[in-house]
């Protein structure tokens, strides 16, 4: 089964001009759902049955028939599940809280009125409190690129039915994160709109004053088509606005102060990010400023009084079963009940102050561009610190709803395990078009390949290790890597910022050291399994080591470094071009 | 000294034309409040000494003579003293609260750049908690027009200076009706803008969320001009607001339903009410609905979670010294030291979903006007029920900035007690504009007279009696009247709903009976002080009684009446146009 990335445009087009069928993508659809279901049947909390995505169908390709166009005509989609659907249960991750609701969320109604056929309700973060996809008991849908790490959340269960190429399009919501974060790790455009632009009737709420419910699609365009059939004022909720859409025409983008980026450890997300700021600096001027009071508004979302927003969704369960509640969940949420009414005003206070400062920065930039997270995580480490690296993975994205910003997730390359790395669009309220044709234009710009293939068998985690001397392939040492099933990956260069010296050793080895004043040096680079590579390592003699080298097209990987004390007494041999030119030197 | 109110415009046009000047305006201004200062000096808190007030006059003259126009040039105003005035202690009508502010309000600023000279702080209810003007520590503020009536508050010592022709303008505050209750009670208009429309910066907060900095003026005309002067964002506020002027052109307007208005018992301002949609009726069409959801709004501000604002206000002052906190005010703001941030947020989602059914009452009505308070109080009543009576006062203002409207007091007519009864017109957010130019065309219409005379001397509280009977002069009971020293104040007839009856008693008396198929009927309208109205009241025999009697101009005075049973067996005589004419008709 070839479960590739759907476009909502092109199926709607083909249902629409009758070159496919509404059944005819619905067949397809429940094939490609029954394929990955033998792969990760956990992403989803409930599906509609087969004979009534059938029965959808039918009636949309009688509207066609009849002589309608729908927008979205045939077009599969799933549903968070914490989102209402007419005829499910609403778990919201959460089995004692679930309930049966007496209509749909207005989005629903929207999309279906639309000609879009629901598959089912995906599973999250439970009450979408989290950034990881690994706070639910309905299992642990995993990253669909490498399932040792998280999938992200808390919309885990809708991003990865897009990225597997289950459904075109699908909902999520966004409280803190949650409708980019698993966008970014997957691989994903995550469409946050502006709070109030989407109504959120028929939403179990999280923090009510700054949920959104976003999309998770393939390409900005079919984010802008879901929009078009969404968005608008839903008298019935009070959290709803008119459209007011404010065109942005992008010159100047702000970027975090260089040392206001937080990578926690995660140089290849680093090194991606720079890449990203590259290609946006073709399209916009890209200028640091200084996010300091953009992290200040972070902070009050799960260190301030918002926390008892989500204590005052849960006052009915947390007093009357409390126990249904995930115990992280429930750590996080019992917390706002210590906050008095006097320190949520006072939060308020010092949130518009900071919102009023945070609008001035719109006088300079027309949009931001930052990480969407500094870095990800395996679910065996969120496991170990489920509320601490939870909270790393919204460094770049808990102010953007409390500052009534729109925000488009977009893909911007992978790490070496297959996880999505993202950069974050992010404007003004109402800046939503603006950002997603910005979206699009870095896109084209950026021009990099397709997602991975999926990890449909449990990806081999893999570490690849550049060398630079004595393990060189036909040299002494080679046979530590062979010896290790190592797989030769390539003949490298380095950045030109290395110099190789050579020590007096026996055999004798270099040492590669890190220099402005320096020069490409030919590296090898080989993959280990995780377990091989641990044994390498443990066997590089000082002054060696085993640090991070910076390859020619920026990317890095794991490769032999050196202490400071490894040039001393040795002889610089950069000018020679390479271990194997110094070697060829000596021999003759 | 003749303490006629005055008019800015007009002021500032002679000083800007050179018929008068900045200080020669300066000058009245100083006598005018040293003769009021007699009266009741309690209006103030603090007073620019008047050797600044002149230094600020020649300051202004000297711009003048320069060539430069000034909208305010040479008008004097008077500013509440819970807003900063550099060099000048904000008290917020607690002296252990005080502080010396650093710089001056943006108000102030604005209309000190303008030419507007400020004369001194004033009164108000401690914190700007209450709607009364009683509860101070630096003495209570009255009824400029019966210092035996509470002046309305909290912005009571500057509706007052407008009210005693002191100053042309004075500022108020407004959270839950400050600027507008003491406008009504002191025949006054009082201008509440919309929400972030007049900086707060520089005002000590009451509900943060909610306050307004207010005019109190004689003429809508003023308050545009002082407006023109005022709005407009301020970068440093972060409740300020881009202008966005929303133009209203009133063809129909709302006022509650004849059910849901509450009069506290108070039948003059009922007749006054009506007279005055009377009036509007001339101009546009009214219609009643329900205000249900407005009072639900209302409900959350002292009964719900808004109170945790003004806690959150004073919390240091709460823990470092609550005794300096005036008894009332600090039983009323420490119950938000029990409210939770779950009820604050629940409260926050209770009052989106009111405020978006309440939006929508926009598509019905270009505006509303409500009573500004359905009864006044005597100061030694609220002395008895301090918490009671106040939230009487706020029953028709305290939704307004809960719901972000904007908001005009004007005055419509006054009680025989000489307080004011306002009505004031309300509209959604930034039609201010449009509220004033509204409460123009109904002044226009209501044609009323201007204000009472000021009550310098302790205007001595009369009751008026209508008799009809054995009590009209010349009659066998008149000497009842004569001996208690009653004044006659005319003959009159009762509104057109009344029959007379000749009951058998000796000597002859008539019993007034309120029906719809009735007559005008003449009346002697008497006053009498209060001691003698009781022993009056005291003497009236069964069937008879004191009640109310509508006259036919539709005021009120209290006057005979009867019981039911008065009329079993008695003679129908309203036919014969009065008792004087069934008397004679008896003896010819």
């Amino acid at each position: 089964m070839d479960l590739h990335r759907l476009d909502a445009i092109a199926i709607a087009a083909s249902v629409n001009d009758g070159t496919s069928s509404a059944v005819a993508e619905a067949e397809k659809t429940l094939a490609r759902l029954a394929a990955y279901d033998k792969v990760q049947p956990q992403i989803w909390i409930s599906r509609i049955d087969p004979s009534d995505v059938l029965a959808a169908a039918i009636a949309v390709d009688e509207q066609i028939a009849r002589g309608e166009r729908l927008p979205l005509a045939g077009v599969a989609y799933a549903v968070k599940d914490n989102i209402d659907v007419l005829g499910f249960e609403t778990t919201a991750g959460c089995p004692g809280f679930a309930y049966q609701p007496e209509e749909s969320a207005d989005v629903i109604a929207q999309l279906d009125a639309a000609g879009a056929i629901g598959v089912g309700k995906t599973n999250l973060d439970q009450f979408a409190t989290g950034l990881v996809g690994t706070r639910s008991p309905y299992g642990i849908p995993c990253n669909a690129y490498n399932r040792a790490f998280v999938s992200g959340g808390s919309s885990s269960g809708s991003a990865i039915a897009v990225a597997a190429g289950l459904v075109p399009f699908a909902l999520g919501t966004d409280t803190a994160g949650s409708g980019r974060v698993p966008a970014a790790f997957n691989h994903l455009i995550g469409f946050k709109p502006t709070k109030g632009r989407w109504s959120t009737r028929g939403l179990v709420p999280a923090c009510r004053t700054l949920d959104c419910i976003t999309a998770f699609t393939n390409t900005p365009e079919d984010a802008e088509l879901v929009d078009q059939v969404i968005a608008g004022l839903d008298p019935r909720d009070p959290y709803s606005k008119l459209l007011n859409d404010r065109p942005i025409m992008p010159k100047r983008i702000g970027v975090p102060r260089r040392d206001q980026r937080v990578w926690f450890g995660d140089e290849q997300s680093e090194y991606l990010y720079d890449q990203a700021l590259d290609h946006l600096a073709t399209l916009v001027e890209v200028v640091e400023f200084d996010i300091e009071l953009l992290l200040e508004a972070a902070r009050l979302l799960y260190s301030g009084p918002w926390v008892a927003e989500r204590t005052a969704a849960l006052s009915e369960l947390l007093a009357s079963n409390p126990e249904a509640i995930d115990e992280t969940v429930r750590a996080i949420v019992s917390e706002g009940e210590t906050i008095s009414a006097v320190d949520a005003f006072k939060g308020q206070y010092r949130l518009a102050a900071l919102k009023r400062d945070a609008d001035r920065l719109w006088e300079q930039f027309d949009a931001f561009a930052f990480p969407t997270t500094g870095t990800t995580y395996r679910v065996s480490e969120l496991a170990a610190a489920p509320i601490t690296l939870n909270s790393h993975l919204g460094y770049y994205t808990n102010f953007v709803n409390l500052l009534d910003m729109a925000a488009v997730a977009v893909p911007a390359g992978m790490r070496s395990n297959r996880t999505g790395f993202g950069v974050t669009l992010i404007g003004p309220a109402d800046s939503d078009h603006g950002l997603l044709a910005m979206a699009n234009d870095y896109l084209n710009v950026a021009d990099r390949p397709g997602p991975p293939p999926l990890d449909m068998e449990g990806y081999m985690e893999t570490v690849k290790l550049s060398v630079v001397g004595a393990h060189l392939k036909d040299m002494p040492l080679h046979w530590q890597l062979t010896s290790r099933d190592a797989k030769f990956v390539g003949a490298f260069e380095t950045a030109p910022n290395y110099r190789l010296y050579a020590m007096e050793t026996t055999p004798p080895k270099p040492a590669l050291v890190h220099s402005e004043d320096g020069a490409s040096i030919p590296v090898e680079v080989y993959e280990l399994d995780l377990a091989a590579f641990g044994s390498f390592v443990a066997e590089v003699p000082a002054p060696l080591a085993i640090g991070t080298v910076i390859l020619s097209d920026g990317s890095t990987v794991k490769g032999f470094v050196s202490e400071p004390r490894a040039t001393i007494g040795a002889e610089d041999v950069t000018a020679l071009g390479g271990w194997r030119n110094y070697i060829a030197s000596k021999q003759t």
